[in-house]
């Protein structure tokens, strides 16, 4: 089947898809969910073919973990389904209510998208957890993983279909396997509303040049922790630690240290020490360097999102010099301020310009499950529709219902009939 | 200046802009107010020599009444910011609140998007409303305006610059001038959030095509009436009249009216004279032409947004062929059935993917004052961010402010501290 085809077919099932009530979805989910249980022994089977194939084409270490499907990910991926089915139905909220003239009110209503693209790496988790997401919301999917993937992925999908069969329309969700694939896909903006893609930068970049159809995603995570003259120096060493190190390779670690003046004697060296002691390489502007010793940072380190064990650190003189660093440097994703002083907190909230902001806590947090959205299908830096962690809701938007008993224009035009924007 | 600086300002203004509390915007607003007062009479001088130059260039008439800023306009926009001033704070509002471990908070608040750049057509009204709005929501905008009102447009602006002056920062808005203008805009997607062009089709595919900002807006307004076998006949004409004829070339008047087969008979043959005495011509299909005389209806009527006093009629044999054709050829905007069986406007308003879905009155309704936003900046048929007319509240977006006293993602994983995902 051709992309353009199975597209096509996706617009048509997202029209069934969007009227289906959520009691018809949950029961979609549920037989998905047994249906992975039967399949899991095959699909067990199939996933140690790949990663054995994988191994043999020398996959680094990082990857091979990601594309092992074990015992501990497929009990995720059950329980996952079981907190979907749990979640409120995101679909048909009225979100205002408002009467225009006596008779005539106008409501605004969450629906789904409609077709949704989404491009993923080679977890083959991912692939359930997005198709599952898409579901409840009353979202079509195309869904392509890595190619390591590729044999536990039909599995997968072979299953979800067979779960789902007779209650979800045909087209509900379909497997793209290649790059060509990809390529056909992001042609089809007649048919498809939105792509999310998930992987390395220039990956995002290549998405976002190459196609009408609207993109929602991040290229780039380049989060900063900013230590103000007012933080307290443990905490604030703790927190550096953990938002730098708990993770290294993801979107929301910190990759530029930020220090006020006045405080940066007391909190560099131990902290250096903290992060060394981590195996943290550190990089210093000129400030920096006087007070620990590491190698310079230059110019281009502001700009660079390691996702490795090194840190870029800058003494300034102000939270405005932190804000305007951040908004110049940074990604738009997540940014913290380690203060007690609330005008410096509530400076820096409404100064800086990402999606998350953050008080006294790690730019680790950043992420759907730990925000209770249930999951996540990726993390948006930019600024429409949906910012930062996008879950169920962000896979909705709305539309206008106006319900009348016979009203015109005409007659709001010559008096007959008056508005009243009352809110119902 | 160059369009990169003018927008590289804007962005400097945004951040300011969006810290700015509310009695500062409406202290700017109604300083604008004053100096716009204060310049009518300059204005209205150099509006006349406009009008008298676009005479002499043999303008359209509609033109013409669009590009003259006469005392009812001028009005319109004085008493237009008193409703700005009298509406609520877009911004900063808290429209999720969650403890995610006791000690950390997640906020979802309201904020401006940043720099808007608008083009619109050649009154000279929409620049202040469009300035205005922008302002109030917090956003810096660059504005393009019709050639033919570049001198009232000149003159607005210094206005509103000069009223706005030591309590906005400079760059919160500029007016480009010429086409080239445009084009660099397109370019400045490391400065500009949102493009919001107003115009023809043409014009906006072409801004769609040409830049990497996200764009809002319609390219097209294919607005459908569909007459169910339930409908009530004499409101059903009444309606399609008004759909069709309350005003020709907008974009949400009725160009396809679809009309059920059991109805057929009796509706279409008083609809048609009611439609001919407004001087529309009517062009049907197969199925019409055997009950009323009209020309027949191409396969190409079905796309087409006549934007005149031309109607294509088209008899289906169900609400379900109707939603589909709807579906199928239409933009998007807004689509009404007229009908008394609940049954069939239900699956009417989940059925039709458009930004409007009407019962029982006028698709002409789809407004922004209409529908009590204040204002519009645009009417948008993506399905992203915002969808329908756009006031205030489509200005905005929104960030994540994460409030904590310490907390780490480590702690976390480690289970010393547990997430509760409770909302407060």
């Amino acid at each position: 089947m051709q992309i353009k085809d199975l597209a096509q077919a996706a617009r048509q099932a997202s029209y069934t898809l969007s009227s289906l009530p959520v009691a018809e979805r949950n029961k979609a989910l549920q037989g998905i969910q047994s249906a992975l249980i039967r399949y899991f022994p095959q699909i067990d089977r199939q996933n140690q073919a790949d990663v054995r194939a994988a191994e043999e084409e020398k996959l680094a270490g990082p990857l091979l973990k990601r594309l092992r499907f074990d015992e501990k990910k497929r009990k995720d991926v059950i329980s996952g389904i079981d907190s979907l089915i749990a979640l409120p139905d995101p679909l048909g909220k009225t979100t205002l209510a408002r009467e225009l003239t006596p008779g005539l009110n106008l409501y605004r209503v969450s629906c789904p998208i409609g077709v949704i693209g989404v491009i993923f790496e080679s977890r083959p988790d991912a692939l359930v957890q997005i198709a599952t997401l898409c579901l409840k919301s009353g979202n079509a999917a195309l869904l392509k993983g890595g190619r390591e993937a590729l044999g536990t992925n039909r599995l997968l999908m072979q299953a979800m279909q067979e779960g789902a069969k007779g209650i979800l329309p045909d087209g509900w969700a379909a497997l793209l396997e290649t790059r060509d694939d990809v390529k056909e896909m992001l042609d089809q903006d007649k048919w498809i509303d939105l792509i999310i893609p998930r992987g390395s930068n220039a990956f995002v970049r290549y998405i976002m040049d190459n196609t009408r159809i609207p993109v929602m995603g991040h290229a780039e995570g380049l989060c900063h922790t900013y230590v103000d003259a007012s933080a307290d120096t443990d905490q604030a060493v703790k927190i550096t630690v953990d938002a730098k190190t708990q993770a290294l390779a993801v979107c929301n670690a910190t990759e530029t240290l930020l220090v006020h003046r006045d405080i940066a004697a007391a909190f560099l060296p131990p902290c250096a020490d903290a992060l060394r002691a981590k195996g943290v390489r550190l990089l210093g502007d000129a400030e920096t360097r006087k007070i620990i010793a590491c190698e310079p940072a230059a110019d281009a380190d502001w700009e660079t999102e390691y996702l490795d064990a090194i840190l870029s650190i800058k003494v300034v003189s102000s939270v405005d010099e932190a804000i305007a660093h951040i908004n110049r440097f940074g990604s738009h994703h997540t940014d913290a301020i380690l203060a007690r002083d609330e005008k410096a907190q509530q400076r820096f909230l409404s100064g800086v310009d990402s999606a998350g902001v953050y008080v006294n806590c790690s730019t680790r947090f950043a992420d759907g499950y730990r925000y209770g959205f249930g999951a996540e299908v990726g993390i948006s830096t930019g600024k429409l529709h949906a910012r930062g962690p996008v879950g169920l809701e962000g896979l909705c938007t709305y539309k206008y219902h106006l319900i009348g008993s016979g009203q015109t224009v005409g007659e709001a035009e010559a008096g007959v009939i008056r508005y009243t924007h009352r809110d119902l």
